[in-house]
């Protein structure tokens, strides 16, 4: 892990107030509010979802919307006055499944690479999936693999990891 | 919160030893021990769990059923001398979204009100559900869903929460 | 617990790092390391993974496989100069239930006895699979309960337990 790194992980279940911590936290802090929802508007669930998150953020924030390019996005907006929020990379990591011919190995590293040396400050929202019974199905079973897969490798590069539970931070790391 | 709150929530997985650790704890203190069941007899295997944690509760405690009207009852038992272990949140939940016309989110804050300000001590335990791969089935997101914002909640009336995995309790707040 | 026990348990869920971790485990202390692989290598995939970990634990460790004899082969080892890695307790969990006749309640017991007393260091690696939505199989809730038990039995007599997330370990005991 880099000494510099600024990066910070926040997991947590579903509706754990993973999301809501990640908030507090960038704006506890100083800086220009941005943040990259990841989440694709499939249907009227998630449009609904994420209208309702921009209503909350409100206009401390600048909202990016990526679902694919995300570290081409950090990179776009890598100046040290920022603070970024990225929710999240389960959903992320979903649309890498989706995409084909999208080389998965490749787009972890690069992220983890950015993360370990990034000049923003970059706080990951992420659902932890893994603790539950093995999946039936073959694409969940994958989908579980990389997500952890890409923990391990963003924590490794963080400066600091929180679990959430219940809407309450346990720190892992930093 | 309210700084007299005396509420606690045992947050842990299937067969995480929630059960037998909120047990403990109300043992542990002084007080009238109550136990509220919030479980529905469906089925034999039901009906035998149900009778197995009454064996091993023996003789110390006051055992009431009640899978809806829990607040009401909460209040009923509303003394100083009276510690309630509920078991579990997450079964009420379940009856909740089968009860026809349930209005939940006033259920919800009813709890949560009454668990800021209640002069008993109370012992909730619950099942943490949001930690596997998101379920194909909608009725499970829903459930899900609502658990999660359920614990978050009481987790902001409780003067302690502990997270239990294999037997051992893991502070998050208090 | 026995006073002498040196066993360590590593839960965590899939993907986690628990592996990795309990193998550092294992190699940053004295003695001569032994991995039990208890999976069988029903398919491909399985063939796979289990070539992979041998790579990775190259040539200082011996390798042995036992799906279903763990506690006769953890008493032939039983050595002080011995420190044996046990990957994992949920898939002897699944090989116990796969065979006909077998005494679970049995076998539980006789390794939580064996891992109380034993002479050797013992890391249990498992997997915590007890934090998803209740499964609609019931092989798989049977699964998850002798899981949780057997996870609850060996944390009870273990000098150490954690549980590892995104690759960092939470100390819950020792």
């Amino acid at each position: 892990m880099s000494d510099v790194s600024r990066t910070v992980l926040v997991l947590g279940g579903a509706r754990s107030g993973k999301s809501a911590f990640a908030e507090r936290l960038v704006l506890s802090g100083e800086g220009l509010a941005h943040y990259i929802a990841t989440g694709r508007a499939w249907d009227d669930e998630m449009r609904e979802r994420i209208s309702q998150h921009r209503e909350r953020r409100g206009e401390l924030w600048t909202t990016h919307e990526e679902p694919l390019a995300l570290t081409a996005l950090l990179s776009q907006l890598d100046s040290p006055e920022n603070v970024i929020l990225v929710d999240c990379l389960t959903l992320w990591v979903t649309n890498l499944m989706m995409e084909e011919g999208a080389d998965i190995d490749a787009a972890f590293s690069a992220l983890a690479q950015h993360a370990a040396s990034a000049r923003a400050k970059i706080v990951f929202v992420s659902n932890e999936v893994g603790l539950g019974i093995v999946p039936d199905n073959r694409m969940a079973r994958q989908f579980r693999d990389l997500a952890g897969r890409l923990h391990q490798d963003i924590a490794a590069m963080s400066a600091q990891v929180y679990f959430i539970a219940a809407g309450l931070p346990l720190k892992m790391k930093g």
